[in-house]
């Protein structure tokens, strides 16, 4: 059976969306032309909105919507510690746990050289030059504990000891609520060889 | 933390869809910011363009960018058959099934008395006047089995009787492939009282 062209083109461009398959694109379709216009109208006009507004900070290259972030311009944020993540969501996710006050550098994505993606394309020279430029104290690394991630980590803490900066990287062990016994064993590894003296 | 307002903006529009929650809008909204702008705005483009075009048949109130759809005009269909189901995506599957050359009659809801959905709203009393105008031999009710598909077959079975049209359900059943052991009860006792006789 032929669909409408209109509903096969929306049920195509819904499958961009990161989890939504053939059947989810559809069910989605169906839901917004059947019982939520205003909502597929608001949608359509947000992505617009987004498209046009959101570009990314020229300190940080987090997504911002002015030239330098709030994040960046804050006052009260301490800019000589770096906190390096992956992406925007890292952030997100570091801000909710409140337990930073310094400065951020997203690096939108991490070396991986099959992919085409080196230094340059993460701004890694940007950020050398702000190590050279002597206002940072510390950078904390905080990209992901994958391959790739170490792999970058490894790449900026070198560029960074060049530059006799600090660095550190985030503490990897078992999460606050996890159990020993179901902990997979390069956490438990991790955390045994991370661990801490305790002051008594 | 205060998300630049276009994100935010994204992230409330993209909860429309079924089954998004917020962590998902969040996901969905990075994703197509930091790697799928054209996607994005592909979705865009379509949602506005189904808004414009998309509407109902004329004669079965399916989706449609025609006055008339594609399946309602279509001269090697059976229009003497007519098969009510409740939503497009009934229809979608009943034609991907392969096994009905008839017309439809999608009724957009099923009546549902304490939302206010009445036989109008369904669009009854048209259908009824086509049961009354002598074109249809026979109505295939296809509504869910739920207590309001039910509800809504018992209805249209009785105005169909009171013009003399032939009323017909969908078999409800073991699913092709299932286990005796693993249907639920309902669906078993539909089974039975169902069965049909076997030639020899």
């Amino acid at each position: 059976m032929k669909l409408s062209p209109s509903i096969e083109a929306l049920i195509d461009g819904l499958r961009h969306l990161p989890g939504v398959g053939p059947k989810s694109a559809q069910r989605m379709t169906l839901h917004l032309l059947e019982r939520d216009r205003d909502g597929a109208q608001q949608i359509a006009d947000a992505i617009e909105n987004a498209l046009a507004k959101v570009a990314n900070c020229s300190r940080c290259r987090n997504f911002t919507e002015l030239t330098v972030c709030e994040i960046c311009a804050d006052p009260k944020r301490d800019p000589a510690t770096l906190c390096v993540v992956e992406a925007p969501a890292d952030v997100m996710a570091i801000e909710h746990s409140g337990g930073f006050r310094g400065h951020y550098y997203v690096l939108m994505g991490h070396l991986s050289p099959i992919d085409g993606i080196g230094p340059e394309q993460l701004g890694l020279d940007t950020l050398c030059e702000r190590f050279a430029g002597g206002d940072i104290k510390e950078v904390i690394l905080a990209t992901n504990p994958t391959v790739e991630g170490e792999a970058t980590a490894y790449y900026i803490s070198q560029r960074a000891k060049d530059a006799a900066v600090v660095v550190s990287r985030i503490a990897h062990g078992v999460p606050l609520g996890g159990e020993l016994e179901y902990t997979d064993s390069s956490t438990l590894a991790h955390a045994l060889s991370g661990r801490t003296v305790v002051d008594q």
